[in-house]
C-alpha cells in the first residue's frame, strides 16, 4: 500500500466530481439550456473550470506525483493513473496563467469574428484575430515543450503518444492511395437516389433513433439520447453517458447515421471499466481512438451491405409511403453515394479524409512557419481543387467553413482521419478473429462485434496510449492500408467494377 | 466606493457560480438523470457542496463582513447582500464540521429507513434513526443559537425573520377558525363529479401544461418546463428558471393544478431583478413567501369561479369526449371538491392546513422536549382524528407518509401554511388595489395581477425579510383572517349556503 497514493486519491476523486459537474454544465448548455441562460452558464463554466485547474495544479499534487514516480508498490491501474495525471499536471503548470488567460480571451474574440466573417464570407474579418491566436498557440506549444517539432505539442493534446512524423507518414500513404481511388469512384457514381431527400416526420425519426441506439447496445438506463443542433456524446460519469442526435425533416439518413455514429462513441464510454471511470486513466486514450469507434459503427457496420439490408425493412415500416418502393440495392447505393462537395461535414466516406488531410497540412505549415495565416484562403482553394477536385465559390464555402481554428482547436483535425484509419483496421481484425460478421449484420446482430470491441479496446480505457493500444490490437502499427482496401472492396461491389 | 466590497465581490460571484452548478446537478438528478448515474451524481453533489461551504466559511469572508458591517458607503442592495451573507456565514461556521457530517450521514440512513418503514407500514423501523436525527437537529439548533426558544433556530432556516411565537399565534387563530368552518363545508359536500377520474392522454396533458404556463406569463426562453415524479421549480441562475409538472393518465386536474402551482413559483423567480440574482439578497426571502406565490396562482386564481369558467372550454377542446358534457358549475365544484383525507398531499384547500398545523405542533413539541419520537404515531393518530376527523389505518397512511423528518427538514412544514395565509392576504390586497380582477380572470387575463406581484413582491427579492415585506405590502401584519374569509366566501357560493 502506498501512502502517497492514499494521500492523492481524495484529490483524484474531487477532480472526478468537479469534472462531472463541468460536463453536465456543458451537456446541458448544448442540449437543454434556454437561450436566456447563456450568460449565467458561461460564468458558471468558467468558475468550475478555474476550480478544477486550481485543484490539478496544487503543489501537493506535484509532490505526490514526485513520490509516486518511484513507488514500486503501485498496481498497473495506479501506475497508469499516475502517468496520465503527471501528463495533465505538467501541461497545466507549464503554461503561464497570463498565456492561459490571453488564449481564452483571444478565443472568445476569434470565435465572434469567425461567426461574422462566415456570415459575410470575408476572411479578412477573421484574419487579424486568427493570426494572433495562431501566435499564442505557438507560444503555448513552446511553453509546454516539444522534442522533434512544435506541432507534436498540439497533437499531444488530442492524440497523446502520436507524433507528427508518424501522422504525416500515415496521411501521405493515405492520400497517395486515396486520390486516384476517389477519382475512379466519383467517375463511376450516378445520380443520387431520390429517397435521400424527402419529407420524414421528425418524431418518427426520433423514435427510430431510440430504437437503433438500443438495438446496437446503448444502455438507456446508463445514459440518455436527446437532440441538439450538433450531435455529440458526453460522459457525465460512471453510469451516465449522454448522446444527442439531430433530425432534419428533409433528410432521413442524417439522423440515422448521426445516431449510429454517436452510439459508437457512447458504447465506448459505456464500455470503460466502472472502477476506473473518472480517474485519470479511466477515459478514452485519444480522440482518434474515440472516433475509431464512432466511424466503425457508422461506416464499417452501418453503411455495409448486410446492415443496410437489415435496416431498410425497419425504415419502410415507419415510412411506408416514402420508402415503400426503394430496393435494397438503391438504398445501399444511396447510403454510400459519393460526391465532390465543398463542405467537410457533408462529405462522404470517399472524400471526407481528403478534406481532413488538407486541413492538417495547412495548420502544420503554419506551425512550421512555412505559411502565413493571411495566405490561408489561397492555399485552401488551391489544395481543394488539387485534392477534392472542386473550387470554393467563396471564403464561406472554403477556409471559413469550420470553427475549429477560431476556437483554438489546432491539432484537432487529424483525429478524424486517425479514427477512420483505426476503424477500418479494427473491423478487419475483428472479422478475422470472429469470422462471419457479415452474416450477423444481415440479421442485425452486433453482439459478438461489440463484445470484441469491449474486450480488445473499451476495457483498456487509457491504461495504454492510443498508438500502443492500436498496435496491441492489430499486432502491427496502424496504417492506411485497411481503409483503402475497404473502400476499394465496397465500391467495386456497389458499381460492379474492379478498383 | 467600498474597498472591502470590491474585495468581497469576486467571492460572491464565485459562490453564485458554484451554486448554479449545484442547482443544475440537482435539477438534472430529479428531471433527467438516468438511473445508473445516481452514484456518480451523489459524489459530484457532495463535492460541489463542500467547495461552496469552504468558500463561504473562508476567514476572508468573515473579515470582509466585519469591515462591511460598519461601512456607510454601501447602497441598499449592498447592505442587504451583506446582511444575508452574514446570516449564511454565521449559520455555516457555528455548526462544527463533525456535527455537519453526523447529520449528513444520519440523514442518509434515516431516509433509507423511512422508505423501508413506509413500505412495511412499521414506524419502529424508522424510530431509532429518527430519534437520533431529532437529537442531532437539537444540537445543531443549539450550536447556531437561539433567543426565545430552540425551534426559532430551525424556523430561521426556512423563514428568516419569523419567530415560533408569531407562527404559533397565527396557526392558533387559523385552526380556531378553520375547524368549525371545515366541518360545515365537509358536511355540505356532495359526491365528487365523475370527470375527476377518467382517461386523459398524457401527451395532451403536457401540451396543455405548456400552454397554461405560457398563458400565465412563464417565459420559456428563460426557463424550461419538464416532467418529474414530484413537480418542483429550480432556478439555475438569471435567465434560467426550470419547473416541472407531472401527469397522471387518470387525473387531469393533478397536472393542471401542479403546473399552475409551479408556474407561481417560476413567475416569482423570473420576476427577481436580474442584477441581484445569484448574489445573497437576490433570492426569495423565505419558503413561505415562495409558497405564497404558488398558492395564489393555484388557488386564488386557478380555482376561482371566473378562472375555472375560462379554463373549461380550453380543456374541452383538447378532451371533447371526456369533458364535453361537464357544465361550468360541475367543473368548478369538481376543482374545489373537499374531502376528509388521510394524506396531506392529496388534501384540498379546506383541510390541507389542518394537516400542516398538526405536523408543526408535533415537531414543536419534540423540540420543546414535551414529546418523545417514540410517541409520535399515537400523537399523530389522535391529532388526525381530532382535527381532520379521520383515523389513519396504519403508520403508512399516518405518521410515515411524509419524508420531511427523515431527511432532516424539521421546521419546514409551517412554510406551507404561511404561504397559504400570505397568498389569501396578498390576493385580497391586489384586488383592493386594482379592482375588477374577477372580470379579468373570466377572460383569462392575469397581466395586471402579475404586474402587481412583480412590483410589490418579486422585485424586492430578499432586500427585506419575508415578514417585513408582507407587512409592507399589506399595511398590517399578516394573519389567518383573509384566508378564512376567502374559504367562507368561496364555499358559500359553491354550496349556496351562508357560512
Amino acid at each position: 500500500v502506498s501512502k502517497a497514493w492514499d494521500r492523492l486519491l481524495p484529490t483524484l476523486e474531487e477532480l472526478r466530481d468537479i469534472s462531472s459537474a463541468a460536463r453536465l454544465l456543458a451537456w446541458d448548455q448544448a442540449a437543454m439550456m434556454p437561450p436566456k441562460g447563456a450568460g449565467t452558464r458561461a460564468h458558471a463554466m468558467a468558475t468550475i473550470e478555474a476550480i478544477a485547474h486550481a485543484r490539478l495544479t496544487d503543489p501537493n499534487v506535484g509532490e505526490a506525483l514526485e513520490e509516486l514516480a518511484e513507488d514500486q508498490s503501485l498496481d498497473d491501474a495506479q501506475k497508469a493513473h499516475v502517468r496520465v495525471l503527471r501528463r495533465d499536471f505538467e501541461r497545466a503548470i507549464k503554461v503561464p496563467p497570463e498565456l492561459v488567460r490571453a488564449i481564452a480571451e483571444r478565443t472568445a474574440h476569434a470565435y465572434q469574428a469567425w461567426t461574422k466573417a462566415r456570415a459575410a464570407s470575408d476572411f479578412s474579418i477573421l484574419e487579424p484575430e486568427l493570426t494572433t491566436l495562431f501566435d499564442l498557440k505557438k507560444q503555448e506549444a513552446d511553453a509546454i515543450g516539444w522534442e522533434e517539432e512544435r506541432y507534436d505539442s498540439l497533437l499531444d493534446q488530442y492524440e497523446p503518444g502520436s507524433t507528427t512524423v508518424e501522422i504525416e507518414a500515415m496521411f501521405t500513404e493515405l492520400s497517395g492511395g486515396l486520390r486516384p481511388l476517389a477519382d475512379a469512384i466519383l467517375d463511376a457514381a450516378r445520380e443520387p437516389p431520390s429517397f435521400r431527400h424527402g419529407d420524414y416526420d421528425e418524431d418518427k425519426q426520433k423514435s427510430l433513433c431510440n430504437w437503433l441506439a438500443s438495438h446496437l447496445g446503448f444502455d438507456a438506463d446508463g445514459g440518455r439520447l436527446d437532440t441538439s443542433p450538433h450531435p455529440f456524446t458526453m460522459p457525465i460519469g460512471d453510469g451516465d453517458v449522454r448522446q444527442t442526435t439531430f433530425t432534419d425533416r428533409k433528410a432521413l439518413l442524417s439522423s440515422i447515421y448521426a445516431v449510429i455514429h454517436e452510439t459508437g462513441h457512447a458504447l465506448y464510454e459505456q464500455g470503460l471499466p466502472g472502477e476506473l471511470v473518472g480517474l485519470p486513466a479511466g477515459r478514452v486514450p485519444s480522440l482518434g481512438m474515440h472516433e475509431s469507434q464512432s466511424r466503425l459503427w457508422e461506416n464499417q457496420v452501418g453503411r455495409s451491405r448486410p446492415f443496410t439490408n437489415f435496416l431498410l425493412p425497419h425504415l419502410k415500416e415507419v415510412f411506408p409511403e416514402e420508402l415503400g418502393m426503394v430496393t435494397p440495392e438503391e438504398f445501399h447505393r444511396g447510403v454510400n453515394h459519393p460526391e465532390r462537395t465543398l463542405i467537410r461535414i457533408y462529405a462522404d466516406e470517399v472524400t471526407y479524409n481528403l478534406h481532413v488531410v488538407l486541413r492538417f497540412r495547412l495548420e502544420l505549415a503554419i506551425f512550421r512557419d512555412e505559411l502565413e495565416v493571411a495566405d490561408l484562403p489561397d492555399a485552401w482553394d488551391e489544395a481543394m481543387l488539387r485534392t477534392v477536385g472542386v473550387q470554393p465559390e467563396d471564403d464561406a464555402s472554403g477556409v471559413l467553413q469550420d470553427m475549429h481554428w477560431s476556437i483554438g482547436a489546432m491539432g484537432y483535425f487529424p483525429t478524424y482521419t486517425i479514427g477512420t484509419l483505426y476503424a477500418a483496421a479494427f473491423y478487419r481484425k475483428a472479422d478475422e478473429d470472429l469470422g462471419g460478421l457479415d452474416d450477423e449484420l444481415r440479421a442485425g446482430k452486433t453482439e459478438r462485434l461489440l463484445d470484441w470491441l469491449r474486450t480488445n479496446i473499451h476495457s483498456h480505457a487509457y491504461l495504454l496510449p492510443a498508438p500502443e493500444l492500436a498496435r496491441k490490437v492489430l499486432g502491427e502499427p496502424p496504417g492506411a492500408g485497411p481503409f483503402l482496401e475497404y473502400l476499394r472492396a465496397k465500391y467495386s461491389d456497389i458499381y460492379g467494377m474492379s478498383l
